[in-house]
């Protein structure tokens, strides 16, 4: 539970929050590649944490990321021409750069010195691990980018996909640390539907069903929070269930061994929607064919969306075309997909839930855990204090696991070398 | 005119209103029993007066009125699993009784004592007279159920609907109380289409056609308002049109002698929109085929509603189908179905009509003692005065009536044969 | 740049606001006749300046413009019956003439004499040079109507359309008067289109391509202002494009000699939309077939509009069906129609644009000093100070140019013929 103050703390990013100032000291990611795809191609518009902005991949394959308006009379710099290395406004024909100044300003006499003081926004871009990512805070604190694993795998080893989420951020942050659910949310009724799992996921599934109700460790880390989940394996062995909360807003799920993993980044669009970035990667070989049609099937963590949106074709204006019958006798949930399963409880709590209803029980250790992460970084900022996760990008060379560990070992330790990435 | 203090009093029906708490005393219907049609059946989602709950009902066959938000993590209970005489929350599989407790918390430890702390908001509910109700108020002061006449007939003697109305609940109740305007609204303007009414029923529609300024008599009783209006009959009689308020919001329609009773309840989903329920029964003997075919055929007061909702065909957004011919050359309105003429005039007040700009006549007399016998009762509660009519379910024993009497003989007397409901 | 304050005083009309005032002193066009054909049509909806009303042309063919709630119990007379010189409204049969008053009260006793204390409000409307006007200021200062040229001509000289725009109307005069954005936003990359000019228009495209800064003049007249934008043309002589803008909200479009003037009427809705009415007009004869079959194409400033509607096809929903191919390699915009084009930036800069972010130039003179001359205009009322050009309808008989003079002729003097409207 939160007081409506913690809550407003917690969910609100706009320029000038706390929570806001706190996320523009890391980057974000914002676009797929495939949406600016070539030089000189069509502008697209970007809202970050309720900012408006226009973002558009110049001639240079530069990607330049800037305020909305025309500085000049506020037209909109969507509707401009992208050529010969800058976005160019379509009403009276100022040109801007990458970095928000202005080149050409055809409409004041030449020898006219005004285009010299014009500069809009404009927000430092990079791609990398098969996302575009911008940094929307002080230009002298911008740090290095973090070294996810996913991000530095090759191409060939990983899977990126964006849907649209209507809730705030913290509110699908807190369902992806959220590791017991999964018992629940993401079940089955009956077994005579195959996982494709192995003798050793099969195991791992039965002690899943066995004990629904595990028991919840967090230890602060230098990232975030490292978060265990322990059920009851054999008469002296636990299975841990061991998932990373990144700052500020990534989650990893644990995984089979042998299988991909799956990681999630929820971006503010603004404060009642979220981008959620879902990632499935493999550190030792490229996806099989296999691995990527089930990931493609849009039934697993990446939604099938609407043709030319990022928006689920199963969404909360149709409930998530729920199925009763199959409610009733095949799935939990009656809903397909296990990202749409997400996005139903998440969005179904309300747009910016009130926290202050909540009853949180023992299972809720990393919900808790995180929220005061979270606060409290915003606040130390707000007094001064830098997030240190933000320079130490290494920090973020993790991996979620999920082991079989006699019962005297610490879990940390334990899975040491499971849930470190790549170097 | 109301001031506008007065006018927020009158239409503010939230949590804490005065009016809110008002009707909060007494049962509300709120579903037709179609809408939960088994055991087991999909959970609906249900608002009243600005809360948002969910219905649905149990293995035994009972329902349960619960706050749409699981108090663990506030997902909604819409998209629960009902089962086992419970509905469960599909996040975590916590599970609640139509009475609110907490019967099922599988995602904490079996030996946690969490479970009986959790209660969520649950309302009594009952089926009565082919609808389901509710009761939103303190649970010591419940009373009976209001004893009204179209309630306890057969249910082979009455016809019940549902109908989206897109304004406040107070001005459809006004609408219902107005008898005035039965000799506009509802009037055609050819007298060869015909009425299907026996000479008895040609008299009194002449003699609506020729007094359209009839005198308005209000009085106070048990129930609400006795409502009288008197027009001219033959040279020593009047003809009387009694129609009762009965608190908080039923409205009844005078009816011709042989024929079925109208009769219609509006309940506030929130301030903006109200449910109406429209009734009509006989207490003699079943409606007869004829009968429902005429009530069903859209063209009196049961609305036909879009497939697969309770919104009207004809609604605001199309102007109610409006044929600008038919209402040069055939009718007032050139809109068809009493029940949507009703709502176009009164939707089209603003839905919540700014009472401070009206100029009220003579014939408002039932619209003025409506407000302040609703409005009065409010305040007085909120000085200690429990409502009278909550507890007298009795005083519901009564029938709406139109009677030529001797012009020397008071409506009241002369009328209580036919105003008495089935004992 | 304006503060926040300023602008605000600069586009809020509502009743009551200082710019409200000053609006509601001159005549404001508001609908086509055709939108109320003929005696006893259908009445029309009007919203203006955030007022809701419902005009009617009654049976003698006057027309009303009435408060759409019936003040009886506020019933919109929209739904109304119109006859016998009258609109009634169809809840109690209340009727109402051109001028407010109660003509008719059926549902109140004969003797009853409140009908004559029943008045609604009614603005005076009169026709006028293809289009409705109305006046919604104090009765007793209601002006003669502004001697506009295009509103002088016979009717088979003038082409008038009207469409809705989603800003506020402060925001599309600038537009309207902006000579410089000519250069930019309606250009064609390609020449090998011809334009259907003359030697002397094609000298003139030329001059504005050659000379994309232009120098402007600004001065005060009677009328509002005069507005040049002065262009280098041969070695002694310059391009003068003389614009005017005429109080409250009328621009003319500087024409090429021999061809149709235009001229616009930016009327608002409310303070987020406004009219658009469009006019092609010529003194000297009647618009030829090819005239005004380009100007019914669509590419003009006369726009496509939805059958059945006054929104134009492309709009600020489908981003102006911009064909961003076409943008590459045609025209600057990609959008077609130039009064789509000029939407699209003035609507993309928000529905009030923000303006104390904005930053202008030299080019942006005669923007600062319509603003200036509106709001000292509105400050002036409050102060007590009637607006002059509401009671000089003469001083509206001008016209906007194009010429070309020698460099050392004054503009104003030596386009004096060019810039005299009809007498």
């Amino acid at each position: 539970m939160l007081t409506l103050e913690e809550n407003e703390l917690l969910t609100r990013t706009g320029p000038g929050s706390p929570m806001g100032d706190l996320l523009r000291r890391f980057w974000l990611p914002f676009l797929l590649p495939e949406e600016l795809p070539a030089p000189d191609c069509p502008p697209v518009r970007v809202r970050l944490m309720g900012e408006k902005l226009v973002a558009f991949r110049d001639t240079s394959g530069r990607i330049g990321l800037l305020d909305s308006h025309c500085p000049h009379r506020l037209a909109s710099l969507f509707f401009g021409r992208n050529e010969e290395n800058g976005l160019r406004c379509v009403y009276h024909g100022w040109k801007y750069d990458v970095e928000g100044r202005c080149v050409d300003m055809p409409s004041e006499p030449p020898e006219s010195s005004f285009k010299e003081k014009i500069r809009t926004t404009a927000y430092p871009v990079r791609e990398r691990g098969g996302l575009i990512w911008a940094y929307l805070g002080p230009r002298d604190l911008m740090p290095e980018m973090p070294e996810l694993e996913w991000a530095r795998v090759p191409e060939s080893h990983r899977l990126v996909s964006k849907r649209l989420q209507e809730c705030n951020f913290a509110q699908a942050v807190e369902g992806g640390i959220d590791s017991s659910h999964v018992s629940f949310l993401h079940s089955r009724l009956r077994s005579d539907e195959p996982d494709n799992l192995d003798s050793s996921g099969m195991i791992r599934v039965e002690y899943m069903a066995n004990d629904r109700s595990p028991r919840f460790f967090v230890r602060e880390t230098d990232y975030g929070l490292l978060i265990a989940a322990r059920r009851n394996a054999e008469a002296t062995s636990y299975y841990w269930r061991l998932t990373q909360f990144l700052m500020p807003f990534y989650t990893m799920i644990p995984g089979t061994p042998g299988y991909p993993i799956g990681g999630h980044a929820w971006v503010p669009i603004d404060d009642e929607r979220c981008w959620n970035f879902s990632v499935t990667w493999r550190h030792d070989r490229p996806l099989s064919e296999e691995e990527l049609s089930y990931q493609n099937s849009g039934l697993g963590i990446h939604a099938y969306v609407e043709p030319g949106s990022y928006r689920p074709l199963r969404n909360k204006e149709n409930d998530y075309l729920i199925d009763r019958e199959k409610q009733r006798t095949r799935t939990y949930t009656g809903i397909e997909g296990i990202g749409e399963q997400d996005m139903a409880v998440q969005e179904s709590s309300g747009t910016i839930a009130d926290r202050s209803r909540e009853h949180l029980g023992s299972s809720d250790a990393a919900i808790i855990a995180m929220r005061r992460r979270l606060t409290g970084a915003a606040i130390a900022l707000r007094e001064g204090t830098e997030p240190p996760e933000a320079s130490q990008p290494d920090a973020y060379k993790v991996r979620s696991a999920a082991v079989v560990l006699d019962r005297d070992v610490d879990f940390a330790e334990g899975a040491r070398q499971e849930t470190r990435s790549i170097p």
